[in-house]
């Protein structure tokens, strides 16, 4: 994993200049359209175009399964990680419907199910049958850690052949967000009670208890944890492992990303600990319901585009994002200047 | 304008139910899709369709000059309203762009600028050579009122004529955000501080200047302002009327509305103070940077889409919120059930 470490490359500070320079010349009041300029002079400095366009979308979605499912930290039983990827498969998910909708590129890798699907619809690149229980030993082990953070990068990988402009990562996996609770309380510092929610729906008790598992995996490992890779072996999930590698892999390549949710941005922060750089790369797509998601947010300074109470993963919030981030460049890219429109600018 | 006070229709609350329950049922956890889950039911419910959808979207931009305009309420000059009006017809500004990007029908039409635009290209169905400077006298008569909102009864005529399925009213109008928040000040009982803002970027001194040509209209005319229709007759602009009468008759006609941002929020409030069950119709697309169109939204408890720091008007907000509406029917409409998924949703 020595790439890990690779140069970053910087954004062109002349064309985020410009850009903005554009928009004010634009027939709207300066700034008016908010954010969106911001975006648009953002892609034009990471692309290094004075057109920026996201019109090529590659979306993967990691699914894997998680030994902490025992502890009875999700309304849903575990079967449901493999059942959903099958239901990807046949394109009945949410995730579906909406890349169709954005005409995104779709795959599903299996980075580690309990027990893989052979349909040919889904790519194996499996780092183990789900991961160990983290209350009672590490996640994973250092080799299976490598192997799900290259199954991200072999995603970047695929979505670079195929001149991908954007890159939005998801995941499925039972109990996930135990995981990345856990993740995000020794990254920031923050505490099990900010960062822990509901996940897919539990009641307050059942967070209580959510809650006391994460405390005892960290009480465990303490001494282990280390570094950012640390963290994600011993409390993490392969595929939160392989959103890592996808992220920090983009990043390096150059190729804009589009984070997700709260698991999603538990994988942006590690790759953001290990290279702050990347977080020149990243969008964020929305604020979700979860209130880890909102703490993480607010320790990354992001500010998403979108915040819809949405708590559903697989890619779903940073899809239905990319209608506005395409409409930031079009409106960039199209619009008429003042002087063009013949438009009087003082009195 | 007898029909003004003609029978809102309901939504049909088994619809609504109906289709929460079928949110239930799709493969994601009940809920995950937050506000999206409660726009699919309400339109089932006001379309009357287990499949609700819009795909035919109609956009009417009204334009109109302003009188107050004389009393430097804003940083662009009167003359900008026609300027705008002829680049809309030359596809030139944001709005163009954005109704391009999710194929609706768009239209321009000159409720009282100055002087009309004769390029073929402008819908003429004037009120007036732009309002009465409303700090000396009525902002128009009753007669010009009557004329301005049947201007936006005749476009959701249009938009019917072609099986429109969600109407998006615009304005272009030098110096109405004046004429918005003096109208506003009257309907909400909140104060000129509250409802003045910046509008296209005013500095701090204009807006306390703005805000007292605002309170010494209100003065003037107090004995008058009587009655919703009278405020707008008296503070209002053409385009606010129009846009008024379109919102009445939508609703009439159940057709379901985006309202765009602060002007657009003021007329969708004078709809709802004549016609309490027009609300049942409107959605909100975004909160916008305009701080009295915050105080307007919350007055309305209304929930927007988005929030984007958008300050443009003609429409724009709402126009980039018709994505989210799309995906939330599709996704309504197309994904697989539990059963249909054969997933497990008890352990």
């Amino acid at each position: 994993m020595d790439w890990l470490n690779n140069k970053i490359p910087r954004a062109d500070v002349s064309y985020y200049k410009q850009a903005l320079g554009r928009q004010a010349q634009l027939t709207k009041p300066p700034g008016s359209l908010g954010l969106l300029e911001e975006i648009a002079a953002r892609l034009a400095s990471l692309q290094k175009n004075k057109q920026p366009s996201v019109d090529r979308i590659w979306v993967s979605v990691f699914a894997a399964d998680h030994g902490v499912a025992n502890e009875s930290v999700s309304v849903f039983p575990q079967a449901v990680t493999a059942e959903m990827v099958r239901n990807f498969t046949h394109g009945g998910a949410a995730i579906n419907i909406l890349s169709n909708y954005v005409a995104a590129n779709f795959e599903i890798v299996d980075v580690g199910l309990l027990k893989t699907i052979e349909n040919g619809k889904v790519i194996i690149e499996r780092a183990g049958c789900g991961t160990a229980n983290f209350t009672k030993q590490a996640a994973m082990s250092h080799k299976q850690l490598q192997l799900a953070i290259n199954t991200g990068k072999h995603a970047i990988e695929r979505a670079i052949s195929q001149q991908s402009q954007l890159f939005i990562g998801g995941e499925m996996g039972i109990a996930n967000t135990t995981s990345a609770s856990a993740i995000a309380v020794v990254l920031t510092g923050l505490t099990v009670q900010q960062l822990t929610g509901a996940g897919t729906g539990l009641n307050a008790d059942k967070i209580e208890h959510k809650a006391k598992v994460i405390e005892k995996a960290i009480d465990l490992h303490k001494t282990f944890l280390i570094s950012p890779l640390k963290v994600l072996q011993y409390l993490g999930g392969f595929e939160i492992a392989a959103l890592l590698g996808a992220y920090l892999y983009a990043a390096q390549q150059g190729l804009p990303v589009l984070v997700d949710g709260f698991i999603a941005s538990v994988a942006a922060l590690l790759a953001i600990k290990i290279s702050p750089e990347a977080n020149t790369w990243f969008f964020y797509a929305h604020r979700s319901h979860e209130q880890g998601h909102q703490c993480v947010l607010q320790h990354l300074q992001a500010r998403p585009l979108l915040d819809l109470d949405l708590r559903l993963g697989e890619a779903s919030g940073a899809v239905l994002a990319v209608p506005l981030i395409q409409m930031a460049c079009k409106i960039h890219n199209e619009m008429a200047t003042f002087e063009q429109a013949k438009i009087t600018i003082t009195k």
